[in-house]
């Protein structure tokens, strides 16, 4: 195998590993430390399990356990109650138990559900992500949010259950197409402006790689992003204040994600244009200047991800945003940009939000 | 208010009080503490809304939060998937947020789903019971074990997830049906059998005062009950080892509830008949004695509950109970007694287990 490079997150009791590398999904050592029952429960999507699905279960087969396959249907849209009970039917139709490790092999919406199916499956068995986006690799895989959607709201029913490891295997981005590419580009510029104001000037040094798939450029950004999102993570696992900080651009995206309906623009797109729309309300509100506001914009542009907001109406944005877990007693909170690297979380007045809204469109 | 006796389970950070007493529903004093934020969604079901929805609403007036109610359909039949979703439906469309406080306001199916429903919304927000059957008083109501029922298996969905205060209103239970009463002194039964020879024998002498629905005789075996489970809760909070003993009577009782459909038998009738199951193979293989298993027999018949079980097929029984979450790779597990007060978690052979099956019905 190539270089693989560990990130560890740190949560006590609650730790596991990163693994990042080229081809590591047929590695039956790097799964073997991870799985105690005898049963195995691959949960994937019928993009994906063609993939890298007998990759998978090549890997596993030298472990001797009895394997079983999931394959639920493609996309956001499917995050939901029904498509979970298809992943609760498999494991009582295939007698798995208390024991029976789950692997979530797809992208971040398998992620979250096979999260979440461990979490509830007789009140919790283990799981091992395997992202295969890059979306997934540098963001939802890390950090023990699971959950599904509402079509009142994204992510309203979940939990927070850590995986026993996560094996990102650059490889598959290899077949990943374009605009999830950049979807996933779009989490890596998020966490740079947040949190690292070096991280983001190699973002906008290395967009163009990271564009055309460069395996090096590729691995460097999962490794930044989950060694950041790791030690956020760490020092607020339950999101009671800090953790909040990784939802810049997700308040505006989660509002165009379900006015649109869930699907219609990839999450990682939502939030490019929601990181416009919450850089456009740092300024008006005076806490980002304009050098830097268009910064942000020119490396979003940058990587193919769309700026303008769709055309919901004012008022149903608000309505949206209200539903936001941040939200308390329907007033909304933002996260907003002081400057690369330090962010706010604050309420803004009505007219700015409105403003920014109206320029966004 | 009369007298109030308070247990408190410990748990460190999640430790909370279980109050008991009478007439304690109307009490605004003893939700007051336990509600932090704007807003309190009550969950019910139709038979107790009108029964005690009003004084419970009175007693939450004072404080001044918004108050909504659920009102799901009553019995285990609707402790599903679906039901559970009416719960989400109504929190988003009351625009709950993560401060809002759920108040299970019902018996062992109300808290189970309302504990599940705050353990997943918004990926978790705060919640009280205030159980108003026997059964959830002395049970279900404490310990943290939420969750809903799937067509193959009972609470196979589900989290631990613990309550900020329990408020078990002895005064309710002058509302309860004389079967769901027995019910309840099923689980008393088993609290005493697993735990507690002296608290056993107490029941023997009390059966009767319980039958009758005698408020001293309730308080004392909810009291007993709870300071048992709260013990054992405190010393295993997710069922690691030791609070599978809890589980008396339940392998086989779960397997009729499940094999008859969800709400044909009442989940302690199953668990009277399950015990009596339990006993047997505790004989036949040499664990028991005659003379307790028929002491046993005996108090579960003086608390008119079923000792006999319903003929759905011994390889019937076998095929539910290999779904038991205690199963292992399909091997049941049997939680067996050896005397009063002191129990055994073990495999059984095939023989002695058909010879109970063939015995019970």
């Amino acid at each position: 195998m190539g270089r693989m490079i560990t990130v560890n997150v740190e949560l006590g009791e609650r730790a596991y590993p990163i693994h990042i590398g080229a081809d590591l999904i047929g590695q039956t050592a790097l799964f073997a430390p991870h799985i105690a029952g005898n049963s195995v429960t691959i949960v994937t999507n019928t993009t994906v399990d063609p993939l890298y699905g007998d990759t998978l279960r090549a890997a596993l087969a030298p472990l001797g356990k009895q394997v079983s396959t999931v394959v639920l249907p493609d996309g956001e849209a499917y995050k939901n109650l029904e498509t979970l009970n298809l992943i609760f039917d498999a494991l009582l139709g295939s007698r798995a138990d208390r024991k029976t490790t789950l692997i979530a092999l797809g992208g971040g919406v398998i992620g979250d559900m096979t999260g979440f199916a461990a979490a509830c499956y007789m009140r919790g068995v283990p799981f091992i992500q395997v992202p295969t986006t890059l979306l997934s690799q540098v963001d939802s895989s890390v950090g023990g949010k699971t959950g599904i959607n509402h079509p009142l709201g994204k992510n309203m029913i979940g939990a927070f259950y850590q995986p026993q490891a996560v094996i990102a295997d650059i490889g598959a981005l290899r077949t990943l197409p374009a605009r999830e590419l950049a979807a996933g580009i779009a989490e890596v510029i998020k966490t740079g402006a947040i949190a690292d104001a070096g991280f983001f000037r190699w973002i906008e040094a290395n967009v163009e790689a990271l564009n055309g798939c460069e395996p090096t450029a590729l691995a460097e950004a999962v490794k930044r992003s989950c060694e950041i999102k790791a030690s956020v993570v760490a020092q607020d696992e339950r999101e009671g204040g800090l953790r909040a900080i990784l939802n810049f651009g997700h308040t505006f995206g989660h509002a165009i994600e379900a006015g649109l309906g869930y699907g219609e623009w990839l999450h990682g797109e939502a939030v490019g244009c929601g990181m416009v729309m919450a850089a456009d309300l740092s300024v008006r509100l005076g806490y980002l200047d304009e050098a830097s506001r268009k910064r942000l914009v020119d490396v979003i542009v940058a990587a193919h991800l769309p700026t303008r907001a769709p055309a919901l109406g004012e008022s149903r944005y608000i309505e949206l945003m209200q539903v936001d877990k941040k939200a308390e007693a329907g007033a909304i909170k933002f996260i907003l940009l002081k400057r690369f690297g330090e962010t706010l979380i604050t309420q803004a007045p009505d007219a700015e939000v409105h403003a920014t809204l109206a320029a966004a469109v």
